[in-house]
């Protein structure tokens, strides 16, 4: 089939329609009218065969594995979705790979009213790029620079199970192919749920100073976070949400590295006042405070030890200067 | 270097600051505040390497060309720039090759203003998707759709000399690093202009009543647009603009064939009505006349011979169903 009819075929329809999208696929631009008071918040993130996710992965968890950690990103700034683009390499075109592919991409797309605006499809090694694009309503917009000394830390969704996810697919290559096995662990990892609602939700309710999501692990994104907003934190480690799975299956010392070093997490980090919290918690029981922020540099226990980040990079194989 | 070091060192501060940008790359998310009255168009491109370029292309080459094939479908909705996103895939961090790439996205994202807002960087098989966000005035959208019979087919650029220049560095592919003995076909295939500026000037003056970007070749493009607008066409084989080098390099058959099949030329194809042409052709001096549009389907010469599109398909050597 040709690449006009594999976009025909499987990348029309996906997802619901939206007001905000005049034009979808199908001329040289995509066109969106933002509603007055909003910006556009946008994101791309791509997904390499190999790296990213394994070559012999359910293709519907692929499809919605891409979409869902660039979702991530609209929930870390407290945006709604309004459309995503896919450019989309391909080695070839497998009719079966790609009817689960985009299903998969279309169930979370319907789940988060989030349609396909448009594309590109091309040949060569399977590699996925996603763009969201979300919109924010300006008195609203959550970066990661706001965090103040005395505000609380909190965590939205669970810490490890991704990479204990990973690790028990490496184990056990033959159960990437059976989804409708996977633990709550492999769900994690293969099928990571954007806090969307839980996000928007928050950000209506209560004031989030700073946000970001942990996709390279809690200590390599706080360390970000608190970069960019020049500011310490304190944290306590027996506050980190785990599943009791996770606890169960890598025992408390792995399951803690697991959290605090484990990538593919698509958790959110929130700042919020310590009095804010409550009416947090109302709004998101799942919501987890984990520490607080205070003056300073760098990431400390109450007992004063430094946990330093060790996340995953993709360059970080190579000497600096080579 | 890592991954972060990489993205400072090669990918911070290119192009100029823009007024609609309010965050730049360093957070989850970019973020635009459009203008009142406009619209946003986006569009997305994927070039892939050895499939849209050539492996051992100059780096400062193909940093301008993924942007420039990018910005040529904004150019096709008569939009302006106003920024674009960068998911590189790379397989490996090479100093030099990095070095000259950013220069050459940089050169064009300089003189076209449209600034570098985010991206992604990965490592795997090179691959580089490029996203462009532009504005436009929501009275003058060109959409491929609005095409009516008795109009006027023009075309800003010329045609068929990018494949003459692909052709040029197949046959002497040590051409493909002697970036300054480019002649105007290699020049044409490697670094394609895109035509913004001639756009908005023809979009504020004449009625522009549909367009598209001239990438796959003439007379597959020109089909996207009859198709859109549910008209046919009558080209003047005689009137297509030709470079006076592709006639001599290639003779006149060749070259016809060239400008009538051959992709990635950028150049812009536009509908308007035959009153307007004077003041367009004043306004944009390069436009040339190259046809009518007709009641019906298909593409036909003026002596009613019947003229089909060969343009480039990804995944036109499968058959349909494998």
């Amino acid at each position: 089939m040709d690449e006009f009819a594999l976009i025909r075929r499987f990348f029309t329809g996906l997802g619901p329609k939206v007001p905000e999208i005049l034009l979808g696929p199908g001329d040289d631009c995509a066109l969106l009218q933002m509603q007055a008071g909003e910006q556009l918040a946008i994101s791309v993130d791509t997904s390499v065969e190999g790296r990213h996710f394994p070559a012999q992965a359910d293709p519907w968890a692929i499809g919605w594995r891409c979409l869902g950690v660039a979702l991530s990103d609209l929930a870390a700034m407290g945006a709604r979705p309004l459309g995503f683009t896919l450019a989309i390499t391909l080695p070839d075109a497998d009719e079966n790979w790609l009817t689960e592919f985009s299903r998969g991409l279309g169930a979370l797309a319907d789940q988060l009213a989030c349609p396909l605006i448009g594309g590109d499809t091309t040949r060569g090694p399977l590699t996925l790029s996603v763009q969201v694009q979300g919109a924010v309503d300006r008195q609203h917009v959550w970066r990661r620079s706001g965090a103040q000394p005395g505000q609380i830390i909190a965590v939205l969704g669970s810490l490890g199970s991704a990479a204990a996810g990973l690790r028990s697919f490496h184990e056990q290559p033959e159960r990437l192919h059976d989804r409708a096995s996977w633990d709550s662990l492999e769900k994690a990892y293969m099928l990571p749920q954007p806090l969307i609602q839980e996000a928007l939700g928050l950000s209506r309710g209560v004031s989030i100073s700073s946000a970001i999501d942990i996709s390279d692990g809690l200590l390599a994104d706080l360390q970000h976070l608190l970069a960019s907003s020049a500011v310490a934190a304190e944290l306590d480690l027996e506050q980190l949400p785990l599943d009791p799975l996770l606890l169960k299956r890598l025992g408390k010392t792995l399951a803690l590295d697991a959290a605090l070093h484990g990538g593919d997490d698509y958790a959110l980090l929130l700042t919020l006042d310590e009095a804010d919290f409550p009416l947090a918690r109302n709004l998101c029981p799942q919501l987890t405070r984990i520490g607080r922020l205070v003056k300073g540099a760098g990431i400390r226990t109450p007992e004063g030890d430094l946990l330093e980040p060790e996340g995953y990079n993709h360059f970080s194989g190579q000497q600096e200067g080579s």
